[in-house]
């Protein structure tokens, strides 16, 4: 695949405790050069990095992250906070907890309620893989495709794992084709984006491939 | 130190991602059996652990936990839904993308927003010492002091490190003596927990000493 076309699946992605502003500039600032489908950054720099873009990149963002055991109505108030702020896309956390317990009634109210309080954003739900059994991977597929979300998302990138091929796969296979797959947490490098794309991934969650971009750039290649 | 004394200063805590009900409950039930100071659990916890627990001991939760980069708007929202899903305790972490950008005025105004949406309850700040340098640690020492909080804490356990003696040291040394000092993350067991408490330190974030406890009661100690 052309570097172009797998950057334009990219959000580029920062979402490191003591990031600065400096630093999501720059991340904003890369972006909009090499043509990502989004930065994805803190909620406490929304406002200003919408502000910053003025609508020349989608601003994401992240609800419940990276645990996922916040209450369902302070997911909704992160969501609801996180749209006034100018967010266009939202990567939900769900309850893994919830999962654990066999409360599926819960898990999809939840992200029934979520999706009610991003009308017309993209809504991306992260599942966190490494955590999860291939039965329960499957029940979740299922209920994220019934929930309205656009996307299934792999991983958080702070748990015990990121996206693997194997889940990348079986996310594709299992989830409704309406639904897209994100790819997040661990990508090393191009051959990993390249592999999770051929396995039916329509986004990628890392700074990776912006990086190797610009190094191609400095290298003249 | 008697271990009941050091007991009685324990946060009695679970915050893994993927934390069930089950495990909920049997640390309520050691939580009263042993006589800690609080359960510290997960935001979606704490309405069925203060329905379990019937005031027999006080709850904790955290906020805007581990990463402490949600909006001030939603940590005012979690808090407010904490406390009225029956929290007593509130382990808030500062944003500290705002310590790097020497946003000292965005910190003390946050703070003083977490403490006005839980009158009455204790108030606890992480600081996430890890990631501070120690002129850092002094500042916020200083507007934790100042924001009506209960306690400084040193981290959350998430993050690149826990509490160390040097820092609890330092924070007891700089922070106001009306508020207290909780070392959290990574004690390994009595021999940290002891060395915290007499540096200072009035509450401990582990479940270690609990585990100690029944150890010592297993092989009739």
């Amino acid at each position: 695949m052309d570097l172009r076309d797998m950057l334009s699946k990219c959000d580029h992605t920062l979402l490191r405790q003591d990031s600065t502003w400096d630093e999501i500039k720059k991340l904003c600032d890369e972006g909009v050069k090499y043509g990502v489908a989004s930065v994805c950054i803190p909620p406490s720099f929304v406002k200003r990095a919408a502000e910053y873009l003025r609508g020349r990149l989608p601003v994401c963002t992240v609800i419940g992250f990276p645990n996922g055991y916040s209450t369902t109505a302070v997911k909704v108030a992160e969501t609801e906070d996180a749209v006034a702020n100018g967010a266009d896309e939202i990567d939900m956390v769900i309850n893994v907890g919830f999962v654990k317990d066999r409360m599926w009634d819960e898990l999809l109210g939840e992200l029934k309620a979520v999706r009610a309080a991003c009308p017309g954003k993209v809504m991306k739900v992260i599942i966190e893989t490494c955590l999860l059994t291939r039965d329960e991977k499957i029940e979740l597929c299922r209920i994220v495709s019934e929930s309205g979300a656009d996307y299934i998302k792999t991983s958080t990138g702070f748990s015990t794992g990121g996206a693997t091929a194997e889940d990348v796969d079986l996310l594709r296979r299992y989830t409704d084709r309406r639904l897209g797959v994100k790819a997040a947490g661990g990508i090393s490098g191009l051959e990993d984006a390249e592999r999770y794309l051929a396995l039916g991934a329509t986004r990628l969650g890392t700074s990776r491939v912006v990086k190797l971009a610009a190094a191609q750039e400095r290298h003249g290649l």
